[in-house]
């Protein structure tokens, strides 16, 4: 059998291509060397919202007289939320394995080869199939500091696994997911050092926002080291000792535990990829077209490979644009309005350009800025809590960036990603009504 | 001095025209006889959802359990969850305050009597004014039940500064109004009685979603008499016997306290209103047009009093409308996508058509339903706890309504909003990128 295409890693764009493609009629079998869902559902995304909701559960139970509310002795059981997370993930998994075979998508479980563009090999078995999706997705970087293998040190993964409280943990990269377990183990009492070699931590994102969240962070225990470069890396009497070089100074600062998110690296290695001789661009990513096809006719290559945005929404949507071109059916891929989201509490959530990226691009913008105290939700859910929302708007009065601190971010920003997908002006997007009181109101509040 | 714009009331429609009147350069005098903010912030939208807040703080600390988190004695403070309530509104109330005064806006607390078109009278002071703006809201209807002048009854206004839980609570209307505090006095232990006169509580509200979160209130004790007419109100020992008839029977029961939530009507007396000989409908509400002006020139109608919704963020967008057309500025006034909410645990969104009322309106649809648990995130932050989504789509693929039970559903309608009131075809609507994980993404589930 001819498959119309094969879908190589089954992580959100392999699950996403393979359900759409299915439910479209084309013959697909999609492999996965792991587990289904990939990094995201099985060790990224998902687990780490269980595991950041409980804590935030406990927050909430902690500091309830905010609310009139009182609880005594407030604990967490930490071996219970890691197996909570586990069964969530489980449930998630079965879900998207439910999905694929009402799709009628062979599913193989094992590690694929591509021994050319139109053959895969797993196993003892050979595929042949019409188009190819690889989706083979990123893996953590482990950066070569002196020492780093002498040491045991935790990735995500290791995190998300971790039974005992550490009392004390280094986190080596203030990015998004060195800052969500930065707020979990803070929020369950462990000491933590974020060493962070750019100025500021989220690199990327709204500095005035980030800002803000490092100091709330700080507020609360957490300790940043900022334009910190790490030097050496070493263990002495079971701690881990960090050397790094800070304002021309060499300091040292020791950790029971130390987590590594420095960033993640596209997976190119041991699929056979390199047979395919897909051309690169300068960043070593392979090169794809708007309809996310490589150099190679009926080759697409989704998600973190392709190294446009290491998101999984990102990869959801290049997924369906691919699919949708294998049936000829007109789509193409826009990253105009991409949302990037830290499930921080309070959370940060960021859609478009930044003034920083504005300025850089030459686009002239204006900033609309408000407190989210203007949204009387806000206020009667955020007791004395700050946060804040930034809409960027071009010369035409497009609005062409969202920046908001403050809970739900994460569920209001693809308002302003609508805005943004569809070109509105700001004066044509505050002719839609928001229900009252909302938080997401607070656009309608920026442009009015 | 002879003012651009008189506006009578300072509710959400009230202080959103004068705002935008008085930024625009406009004279504008407001009148407001109680406190800015109307109904909505003082004893409305605003307090309940304090209030709910704080319910919602102890609901989740009693069952922290769900997310591995355990919190002992855990208790509430009622007479301070009461005085948070009336420091948040009054923080609100000082900020329109403050948002008025930088617009230049003249605000008199008193009740203005409308003379004529350009005259208003206030105590012994008279106003010139060259267009006149009437908001002036709605108030509880009180329903001509027998032996209803007899007993002691709350309305939402008495609900809303219940310093001592009652034991037992009956609440007349199952509505928007009797289900949110419905939710709230269940929260504090009390034995909550509904009695609805229609088959379902939510009139007007997807049934499904309506039979499902009375489901879940019935799960939690509330018990509801549905079909429901009451005939007769008394009082016997300190407490309210309610006598309805039901299924052709004679029933009673009695309870500590009673609230009336059978719904508003709007304000036309004292105001001098009838001066002005407005034309009303078949409904004897008082006809605009698409720019909220009645049939007498430079006479606009916003908010409650206009009869078209009553809603707070529908006078919002009325009340712009109404001072574009005044500026001389494009903009007309679209009902086709007002969210609806009701603020239960979990929520209720609602925005543009069910099935029943596209079918009423003999326009064929058809209906996408997704239970929540499609979402991760709603799965990783909902132990235990149901939720659907339901999307309305006519014949073209346009996106009509859509319908959602599980939280943030309040957050989230809007994007239902906007794909509605810009004409969105899923297919289009499908473009957008959507975070994950989010709750939001069901939405996209749901199309795709």
């Amino acid at each position: 059998m001819v498959f119309d295409v094969a879908i190589i890693g089954g992580g959100p764009a392999g699950y996403t291509a393979a359900e759409l493609a299915g439910k479209a009629g084309l013959k697909t079998v999609l492999f996965e060397k792991r587990s289904l869902g990939g990094v995201c559902l099985n060790e990224g995304c998902i687990p780490t919202k269980t595991l950041l909701y409980s804590a935030k559960t406990y927050d909430n139970a902690l500091h309830a007289s905010k609310y009139a509310v009182s609880a005594e002795n407030v604990a967490y059981d930490l071996p219970k939320i890691i197996s909570r997370k586990t069964k969530v993930v489980r449930k998630l998994v079965l879900g998207i394995k439910a999905k694929l075979t009402a799709a009628g998508v062979t599913m193989v479980t094992g590690e694929a080869v591509i021994a050319d563009k139109n053959t895969v090999k797993c196993g003892e078995e050979t595929y042949q199939c019409k188009n190819m999706l690889i989706c083979t997705g990123s893996e953590t970087f482990i950066p070569p500091i002196p020492g780093v293998d002498k040491v045991t040190y935790w990735t995500h993964r290791e995190a998300l696994e971790c039974k005992e409280r550490p009392e004390s943990l280094c986190i080596i990269g203030g990015g998004v997911i060195g800052m969500e377990f930065a707020s979990f183990f803070n929020s369950l009492g462990t000491k933590v050092t974020v060493v962070e070699m750019m100025p500021e931590i989220l690199n990327g994102i709204d500095k005035e926002l980030s800002g803000m969240l490092r100091q709330e962070y700080a507020k609360r225990g957490v300790t940043f080291m900022l334009s910190a470069k790490v030097t050496a890396l070493d263990e002495k009497d079971g701690k881990v000792c960090v050397s790094y070089e800070c304002d021309g100074q060499n300091e040292q600062l020791t950790a029971d535990k130390l987590l590594l998110s420095v960033g993640r690296r596209p997976s190119v290695n041991g699929c056979g990829l390199e047979t395919l001789g897909l051309q690169t661009n300068e960043r070593r990513c392979i090169t794809v077209d708007g309809h996310m096809m490589s150099s190679v006719e009926g080759v697409y290559v989704c998600g973190d490979l392709n190294g446009h945005s290491m998101l999984a929404h990102t990869a959801v949507r290049e997924a369906e644009v691919a699919v949708h071109h294998i049936l000829g059916k007109e789509d193409s891929m826009s990253y105009d309005a991409i949302p990037g989201i830290v499930y921080t509490n309070p959370e940060i959530a960021s859609v478009g350009m930044t003034e920083e990226s504005a300025a850089a691009a030459g686009i002239s913008c204006k900033v609309l800025k408000l407190p989210m105290a203007y949204s009387g939700r806000f206020v009667a859910e955020n007791e004395g809590v700050n946060g804040v929302c930034k809409l960027v708007l071009d010369e035409t009065g497009r609005v062409r960036g969202a920046h908001l601190l403050g809970n739900p971010a994460s569920e209001i920003i693809t308002l302003a990603g609508m805005a943004i997908e569809l070109g509105l002006t700001a004066e044509q997007w505050g002719k839609v009504v928001f229900p009252h009181p909302t938080v997401c109101e607070i656009f309608r509040e920026a442009i009015s």
